[in-house]
Order: C-alpha cells, then structure tokens, then sequence
C-alpha cells in the first residue's frame, strides 16, 4: 500500500492507484460521473449491484411473493443474517448481532439493559464530544428511569480516569469522534471501564468498515453503529446492535415488542423474551432498505479489512499532507490527528469560512460537509476512492482558497443540513 | 356500491365488478396472475407505480444526489410530509402526524408519553386480545418506569367500563381486533375515557384506509399504525405516529434522538425537544421504505374513504354470505361481527383444520393467513379485489372443504409465519 506522505505529484498518485489491491473495488459502485465524494463518512455510495436486489425485493419478493415471502425469501429471519454478517466485520461471533430499528434506539436499549445489569450504580459516563443523539437518548433512557446520574469526559476537563469508579454502571463512548477523526483504542478503553465493573457500550457508526474491530477479542458489552456510511446500505438503512454472549440470558431491554419474543407466532398474551440475540428485536423492520444492508455488505466482498485500513491510513495521510501548506497560509487548521493510529477514516479542518467553503467546493463536484460552528469534514471510503481524486479534492480546494469563494454570496451561510 | 348479500351468483358479481366506482383503482396495483389476494390485511400489494419512484429513489437520489438528497430530495422532511397525508387519511390536520420507525415502538412513545402527561394516575387500561406486541410493549414502557400497573378488559371478563377510573391514566387499544375483525367505537369510547380523565392510545394498523376515522372530530388523543396493510407501503415500511396539537407542548417522550431535537443541526449537546410534532421522532429513518408509504399513498390516491367502506362492507358480506352454509357443513364458524358497522375488512373463521385449509387455499392461489390455535384470516382490499375474486375464493374454499385437504400431509401443521 502507499503511503500518502511520500506522494509528491499527481503522478504519483496515478502510480500509486494502479498499484492498489483494492483499485477493482470502485467498480462495485455507481458514482455520479465529476464527483469525488467525500462523505463516505455520513452516507455511502450506491453499489452497483443494489439496483438488481431491491428490484427483485421490490417486484418479485414483495409484488410476486407478497405476503409469502415473509418465509420463502427470509425476510423475518433479516435481522439476524444480516446481523451475523456485520458481526463478522468488528468481530462479533455469530448470533451476537441483529440489523434493527436505529442506531439511536439500539443505544437507547443498550443503556437500559446495561442499568440492568448493574442494578446499585446509580451513575453513566459518556463523553460531552459524543455525536449529539447519543448524548440525548442517555439523557432520555436515564431521564426515564430517573435515579441516574450522567458523568461526562471533557466537560470540566475531566478525563474516563477520573470519572469511573464503583457507582458507574456502564461507559457509552464512540470508537471515533464524529468531528475530529479521532480514533479511541477501544480495547484499552474496555479493559479500564470492566476493571471499575462497568459495562462499555461502543458506537461504531464513524469506525465499522474502515477500522479492524474485534468485538469478541476486546471483550466488549455492546456496540451499536449504522450502515449507511462505511457499510454503503443506502439512506437511513436500519441500524445493528451487538450484545456480548455472555449477557444473553440477564439483559432485558423495554422496547419488547413481538419479534423480540421466545416465540413470535403464537400469540402468547404474555412477552416471553427469545434466549438469544433476537431478544433485543422490536417490531417489524422495513424490509425494502433492509435488503439495502444486504448490498452494502456484498459490495464489501471478502475484503480483508487490514487493506482497507492501510488504504484507509494513505488517503487521510495524503489528504494531510497536501493542506498542510494551504493551513499556513489561509489560517485553516486540521483538527484530526496526525498519527494514522489515532485517527479514523477521516480529516477534518476547522476555518472560520468553512461553510463558504465546504459549498463552494461541493458546486465544483468535492463533496465534503460542514458542521457547526467551523468544522469541514471529509471522509475516505477506501473501496471507491482513488489517490488521484484526493490528490484533485485538495487541487480545487487550493484553487476555492485562492479565489477566496467566501466573498461569494452563492456559498454564504443558509442552514446546513447534510 | 352492491349490497354483497344481495349477490347470488358469479354473474351477479361480473356486474357488480362492472359498477364498482373503484373498479379503475385495481390497475394501480401489481397482482401476480392467479392469485386472488385475501391478505391485505397483512401485507398490502405493490403499487404499480412503485418500481418508478423506489428506482429514482435508489439511482437518482441515492445513486447521483448522495448527501445531497437529505435536503434536495426532501428526505430529511419525509416523516412530516409523509405524516401529514397519513394524517389526512385518519383526519388529523397537519403537524400532529409523523410516519417513523414502528408500531412498536411509537406505541412505547405514547404510552410513556401518556404517563407523564398523566402524573398520580398509576394505571393504564388495555385489552386481553390485543395484537399480543401491543401488550408486550405495554408491559415493558410500564415495566421500565416502575409504578404503573395494568389493567386488561376481558382477562376476568372485566369492561372498560369496570376498569376505568381516576386513577388510569391512558387507555390502549386497537380499532378493529386483529383476529375477529371487530370494530370498536373510537368516538364513544374516547369519550367514555376522556370522560375518566385518562388519555385515549388508539392503534390503528386494521382500519387506517378502509374505515372513515376522524382523528380530530373524535378528540383522539394518541394514534398509532403501520403503513404495509391497507395503505400499501410495503414489508415493514415505517409506521405513523399522530399526537393531538394540544399535547405537543407537555408530551415527552425518552426516545430522544437528534431528530426530535428543536435543532437538529446545532449539534447542541442538550436536548430541546422540537415544539411540535418531530419531538416524537428519534433518529434517521429508512429513507427507501419511506418512499414505499409514499407509492402506497399515491396508489389510494384521492379516492373516498367512504366509497372504501361501503366496498369493503359488500366485499366481507357477500364472503360471509357464500361461507354460512360451508360453516353449517363443516362446523366452521365466522367469528367477525354480522353488523358490518360492527367489523373492519376482514372475516375471520374459526376452523380446528384452518391451518391445512388456509395452506391448501393458498396451493390453489388464495392466499390468506392463519392465526394460532384455529384461526383463518382474510383480508378485503377494496382497492384492488373484485366482486368475482370473493366469490372465487369461497369457491375454492369449498373445494378444498369437499377434499378434505386436512386428511393431505403436504398441508399438515408447521410453523405459520405469515
């Protein structure tokens, strides 16, 4: 695999794309023709093959087989195929995870298993950089319960250290921070929250598919994560949420709708929870962008996720590396770390034009995004994108820059939604 | 529209095909050939137009929009823009109806919404045959607050009007008995309990679309339903969630997630909930299967809801009609009100061989469902059956009777999933 901070010319990027063993992936998808996407990290490209299985899910599955085809084409059993199949990319032995519901509903029933469990602590850790939703459904399955109390790292400057201790029933942290790129060693930090007897409940949205995961090695509780964005399952595609074995038989969740039940078809007046992992199932599932998980994860193929991360850990070099000059001189910062260990799939920059920025960039076809109050973030999805299209990305956005693009009223600031 | 048990033979039911207003409304769908479909009751079909909007959904907003199809495709609005024409349907006025995640789970949203609106009062009133999830879900908002007791009309033979009292705080049940096809009074009764100072939890998922329902003119204070019976979104499509204007203000539900937020886009780190109706959403929604309650609305498309009903009310009394000397022989009974103000649009027949005939019927083409122990199910679609479709399938039925198919072990019992 290259490495980014060796490439000097566009030249070399072309070289560089023509040694990659994951060039023959880019195929699998269908980008727009004079777009280089850079927000693979919020919603994933299209595979090329997904037309043909939601057409065949759509036509054939629900039009032919109608009500049938809950049985003849596996759509109730979904969650949990689709499930194993995730679990097998962070780690997950099988029947450990099921593709349900949403990545905010699947933490809330993550926090409430986990108070649970740890019936007498009466306290939660979370981090205040957490991705907002996290921090309001702590805020709301806490609020619902009411005797928790909610501890988070960074907002008085306090560190996981100095915040766990014997009254914390679970840690809820997310593998990478949704701003910066930065990437928590969640092995470490697992290790530290079960050495205080908590519980550590992970969200993977902005790590799965890009970041080698080991569920089961890390011993973690719980994780939860989308598929829409590394995973490319289209749209709000239902989320995933993995419990370790071990929790199977104690943990109960309140959302208990009939899938989650021992035995779904018999109408028992009664919930009795199913033993497994489709304990923590709810209702029906919208089968239509479930088979979007499904696409998502065969463009993925058999893809050794060490590659992906090497390829992964180039591109943001490279990205790095050709804004460095553009920072100095524009009074722009990169806020991702510099190591390629401690980050994730991704840069971000902060600058006080960003928003001008970000959309002038987007009207020249550099798809990034922009969040509040000054952050331009941009995402690497190794399987479609080539050296050359980051190479061109940081071109035209010298070339913004230089132009200075913030002056124009067409990229002043409207409210950014993506 | 025909009285259906004015009909006497096939005859009779061409003319009656040829009459119906809503004959035109067939062409909308995509039926497989021989099939005579009883079970839209259960899953809807598949709008023809469907394949259209799910493809532009998939190439061109997913495909060639990418990010940008959150705001200029309009998916960021879909839940409100989609709520609003459900809400139309069952009467609601717009801003009080969103379509998002699952039955299941906005029925756990109203219930825990309720409880807190409705603080002191201790109990919550529901039915012993409801669909089972809503009791389980019943169980498991109840279960997870701590305080509340519940209370089941028909468990001891014990009415609603036994059970409510000052200290019951909502009232949750369906519209029409998933099994029976019985159709409660919703005006009545909501105001029997607004009476008793409790709020009124409907769930809607067996007459939204073939019942005339005045969400507003009723005072109903909670609505829930799914989208893939009688609206046509397909498997699983997301559900509705209607709550009355005069409640937005007090009513919190704890699925707090950054979509309920006032703004969502501040990545503020606390929660305000949205002032109206998104406060009772939580997180992104499966954009592709929303496009389904879309196709499936337009495919209703300004039909009245009246001209439905009177169809709907031929249809079952015409199958009713042809069943009764079949019950008589065979020792069937039809278990689904006579009084067609009395029943939604299905018949239900209790059969102690129901499963191998309702296996065998769908062999030959008929499909309709079976519920455990001994319940056969079918569902009348007026958008899309015909008069001569309800007298084939009783006409199958009674073949299938005259074969004693029960005596075949290719229908013998398995697991029923449908």
């Amino acid at each position: 695999m290259a490495d980014g901070t060796m490439i000097a010319t566009r030249e070399d990027c072309l070289a560089a794309d023509a040694a990659d063993p994951l060039a023959a992936c880019r195929h699998r998808f269908a980008l727009p023709e004079g777009v280089i996407y850079l927000n693979g990290n919020s919603l994933g490209a299209l595979p090329t093959a997904a037309t043909a299985i939601f057409d065949a899910a759509i036509r054939q599955e629900w039009g032919g087989g109608l009500i049938t085809s809950w049985n003849r084409a596996g759509w109730f059993d979904l969650p949990v195929t689709l499930g194993d199949r995730v679990g097998a990319l962070i780690g997950a032995g099988p029947g450990q995870t099921v593709v349900c519901d949403t990545t905010s509903i699947n933490l809330y029933k993550a926090i409430r298993a986990a108070i649970g469990l740890k019936a007498g602590r009466p306290a939660i850790v979370s981090d205040a950089g957490s991705f907002p939703t996290d921090l309001y459904i702590l805020e709301g399955a806490i609020g619902d319960g009411g005797s928790h109390s909610c501890r988070l790292i960074g907002r008085d400057g306090d560190t996981l250290d100095e915040l766990i201790d014997d009254t914390v029933a679970a840690v809820v942290l997310s593998n990478v921070d949704y701003r910066t790129g930065a990437l928590i060693d969640m092995a470490a930090t697992t290790r530290k929250v079960q050495a205080a007897g908590a519980l550590a409940i992970w969200d993977l949205c902005h790590s799965a598919g890009v970041v080698p995961l080991r569920f089961d090695d890390w011993r973690i509780d719980f994780a939860v994560g989308c598929t829409y964005k590394y995973l490319n399952a289209g749209p709000g595609a239902p989320a995933y949420f993995s419990v370790a074995k071990r929790h199977h038989a104690a943990a109960r969740q309140p959302l208990t709708g009939w899938w989650g039940h021992a035995d779904p078809f018999a109408f028992d007046p009664q919930f009795t929870p199913d033993a497994g992992i489709r304990r923590f199932l709810c209702g029906t599932q919208p089968v239509i962008s479930m088979r979007g998980v499904q696409c998502g994860l065969d463009a993925m193929g058999d893809q050794d996720i060490a590659a992906i991360r090497a390829k992964s850990q180039a591109l943001t070099a490279l990205f790095m590396a050709r804004l460095a000059p553009l920072c100095a001189q524009y009074g722009m910062a990169i806020i991702t770390p510099r190591d390629p260990d401690r980050r994730g799939s991704q840069v971000a920059v902060a600058f006080r034009h960003g928003y001008a920025l970000a959309q002038a960039m987007i009207s020249r076809g550099v798809i990034g995004d922009f969040r509040a109050p000054d952050t331009m973030r941009f995402g690497f999805a190794p399987l479609y994108l080539r050296y050359q299209d980051v190479w061109d990305a940081a071109q035209v956005m010298a070339e913004c820059l230089a132009g200075e693009v913030w002056r124009d009223p067409q990229f002043s600031r409207r409210a950014a939604v993506t």
